[in-house]
């Protein structure tokens, strides 16, 4: 069961920065990633929707004999986490709680910025989670329609996404938070920006790194961790076209994505 | 029968640019608007959801008595006008002949450019049509994923948008179009600035203006133009968000929207 592989699934590319990080912390683990391409964004649909996708996610990363699962999407997380942990057996990690922990743990005036797509920000997932930890913290959220297509054209270190920023974190900015959490998986290929126009006084949150750090922590809990030392293998599979995901997830996970394959998701 | 309102439906605010257009080429007559909002975008799914999702708008638009439905949006008329045409016994005019016919009469150089979402790009939908009238004008399709959310934000004519078209629009400059067909719903209200790109010998075609004259045409003909002379009667109805749509809306149409309604779509 150690050497199995860890499932990594998102209802897109999005979910290639949190496997970016796992691959950076855990150098040692084989990894399945599933992109439900086809069904992409998960953010628009109902809960019902996005639960029965999660479970057919869940169910197709079962066949390769995973040991745990990380579900690498914040709608999916935000909806559907709970129902799925009580329905599968294995350790099953959201994308949503190690951030939030972390900028609780991080802020010292108890304002914290939390920006992702508009599903996020409309579900108050990391709200929810930050008032369980500290319920005097304040949150102020602020969804960025733009991020997502920008950071896809490969634009996000280009004067249009300085310019985006510039306008969507200005309310932030007059909040006066020191904490803001990059709540949509895009979003880490913009830290240079968004810091830029932040400054120096608000700490960035990465809840894909946050994670990462999580699931290492889960695993040695759960005696899981990979004892052999030796190259790790990762496999890609995504459920509509594979071509554009190794085209712009090249760019998210900085290294060459081969071995990318087609699964008719819905059978699952 | 004549003094019946016409239908409209789009997979979301999108259509209002053609709604827009109708009102003002037809100013006489009743109008209802659907919008799909809570199914939007209708471009990632497959022609048989489509087709679908097409029939129970104009499903529920027959409740209403309508006299004609213009499907004002791309990925619907480019999947499912045939079929529609087939099944129902009421005038149907789809966005995309009328701007194909319309570009194919402006071009002198035989190169046409169209601009859209990635969904009506990949579809080819306007080549299509294009190629029936004169199979030797070349297309050069581009899709521009920017464009959406830079309107939807109201931020149409800003520098974010007049740098994002000019990134997009570089290669269509390049091939030396004379004739560049807004093929996206959402870009009329871009016309400014990518008129502002293309510069004076490109010209500009507006499926919205083309299709609203299109529509004038089968009234005509078919005896079913409006002749009391009378005030017109507005009424919009969308699946989700009657708030978004009002607040995003008026900035597509140029005035108020009251009298929205939701609706059960999936019940029709």
């Amino acid at each position: 069961m150690k050497n199995n592989p860890i499932g990594v699934f998102d209802s897109g590319i999005g979910g290639l920065t949190v496997l970016k990080e796992i691959m950076d912390v855990l150098p040692n683990e084989d990894i399945v990633y599933f992109g439900d391409t086809a069904r992409v964004p998960y953010g628009p649909r109902s809960k019902e929707t996005v639960t029965k996708y999660t479970f057919q996610c869940i169910n197709f990363l079962l066949t390769k004999n995973i040991k745990a699962i990380v579900i690498a999407c914040n709608t999916a997380t935000a909806r559907s986490l709970d129902k799925a942990k009580e329905k599968y057996d294995i350790p099953i990690i959201g994308v949503v709680e190690a951030g939030a922990k972390t900028a609780a743990s991080i802020t010292k005036n108890k304002k914290i910025g939390v920006i992702g797509t508009e599903g996020t920000i409309n579900s108050r997932a990391y709200e929810v989670e930050i008032e369980k930890i500290d319920p005097k913290i304040s949150i102020i959220g602020k969804s960025c329609p733009l991020f997502v297509p920008i950071v896809e054209e490969g634009w996000a270190d280009t004067d249009i996404a300085y310019m985006a920023a510039t306008r969507y974190l200005q309310d932030l900015k007059n909040e006066n938070i020191d904490a803001l959490v990059l709540g949509c998986t895009h979003y880490p290929l913009l830290t240079n920006t968004v810091a830029k126009v932040m400054g120096n006084s608000v700490t960035l949150v990465n809840p894909a790194r946050e994670t990462a750090k999580d699931l290492k922590n889960v695993l040695m809990k759960e005696g899981l961790l990979r004892e052999e030392n030796k190259t790790p293998k990762y496999e890609y599979y995504v459920s509509d076209g594979p071509d554009k995901f190794k085209q712009i997830g090249e760019n998210f996970l900085k290294k060459t994505i081969d071995n990318i394959n087609l699964v008719e998701i819905h059978r699952y």
